[in-house]
């Protein structure tokens, strides 16, 4: 049950997640991409591949998490003022189901937008063999910071 | 205050760790080291690298969550049956600083092992310029599963 | 989206959560009520009183947080065999407004069953001048446990 | 491994903790008192009644967290500011064994102080026939609230 009615701080919030996005080294390395950003989602796709695997050859929890936090993250971003950047505090994953499939999306929503903390929820699913499943959740809380040089965007 | 006095039901422990942690195909992506094995925690090493980061420069918190899921895991499997496989149900992870450094080291200790279910912790630490400070902390639910064809080791 | 489709493996499964719930004193101490039970989600319902409170009148995290256990712990309860007893692993919570208000109801949900594994959600509202506000989440797994002596029900 | 050098930035920080825990009406319910009030880290006990039970006769573990988050909690607020508040964002436990004893003690410390964000850490012992057990871990995130008028000490 996410809010829906966002108010929207920073008018262009998409370009905004695209190009902070476009920063994170990791994203290219996992070949992950940005599917979709609206006001308080955010998500994001990638395809299995040998160098994001765990041992028995699913994609690795810290995989799906990455992808989720981003998508987390980034969908509290789009609700942020235009001088904020975001950081997550903590996240939490449970893992429903081992992540076996070809392709994978991760779905970040906000549930409670602030000023300062903003909670979110994120929903990672497997495609395998054109049937989906939802193999891990997640829940991210995040801060805006603002006024320091090290963290911007 | 992790347990000290662990019992050991696989004498070829380490081997199962090194063998299995050689099959995670992220562990090469990351660059991720196994650096220490023993009976109820496991050390794991990387460096930072431009593929790793997230929008700040700084060790994505995915990447951070992947090493401490491996170390966490694998600190559980060194005391597991030898017919059991490990899969993580469920972890929680506090990001206390930006995961600024050169090299990161994570370590995953064993809290409570059980026949079923070990819960675990993990630490990790980034090294900047020489110093080092915690970055993270990991707390992780594993299960042991035996009878899986698709999940051994 | 929890899934709803789901299999009762005990008939009598909601005189089975009743009795339980009868038997946890800190629900009488509470003056929480069940108010709901259906197989798969369970719903326990509270009014404000002093003896619940934290520091600055409101209810404290940890009464939502019990009700809340209890609710997502029997949606779990629901589904399992006739056999066996309930034991909460771990939970997280968040706390995303002050729990202001008169009445309180907690709903609990699973999200995925499991022969030994459950994974539930949990969302506590308040009731505040008629107004009802989405206060906490949780994020609940539990074990089915079987053959202990100490542990039945 | 919680920090120890900690700065206490209120010289009456005992005093304001036991004023603060004087007002939290649910610490008389569960018969909780304050045993230890130190810069960083707090002690709460309280003895097995028939009123605090789950289903089995153990403690519930909504009642070893509502200690346990009133323990972090006031672990942080001893670092905190004169003029702040304290709220737990969120939190997240794991129950180690089932709590059963006569007496039991919950221990909160600081993991990391921040000016907006405090990091926490929790332990519930169970003293069962005279041997303490571990039976619940916490992880809770504070925030340090001022200005505002219904939040306040």
């Amino acid at each position: 049950m996410p809010q829906t009615d966002f108010v929207v701080r920073s008018p262009d919030y998409e370009r905004r997640v695209r190009d902070s996005f476009a920063r994170q080294g990791v994203m290219g390395t996992l070949g992950a991409t940005l599917l979709r950003v609206q006001p308080g989602e955010v998500e994001i796709g990638l395809a299995w591949a040998p160098g994001l695997t765990q041992q028995h050859g699913f994609l690795h929890a810290g995989v799906v998490s990455t992808a989720l936090d981003s998508a987390c993250g980034y969908a509290g971003f789009t609700l942020m003022a235009p001088d904020a950047a975001v950081l997550t505090i903590e996240f939490k994953v449970n893992l429903l189901a081992p992540a076996r499939g070809q392709q994978f999306r991760m779905v970040g929503r906000v549930l409670k937008p602030g000023r300062t903390i903003t909670v979110t929820e994120g929903q990672a699913f497997a495609i395998d063999q054109g049937r989906e499943t939802l193999v891990a959740t997640m829940n991210a809380t995040l801060m805006a910071i603002t006024g320091r040089a090290d963290v911007q965007g």
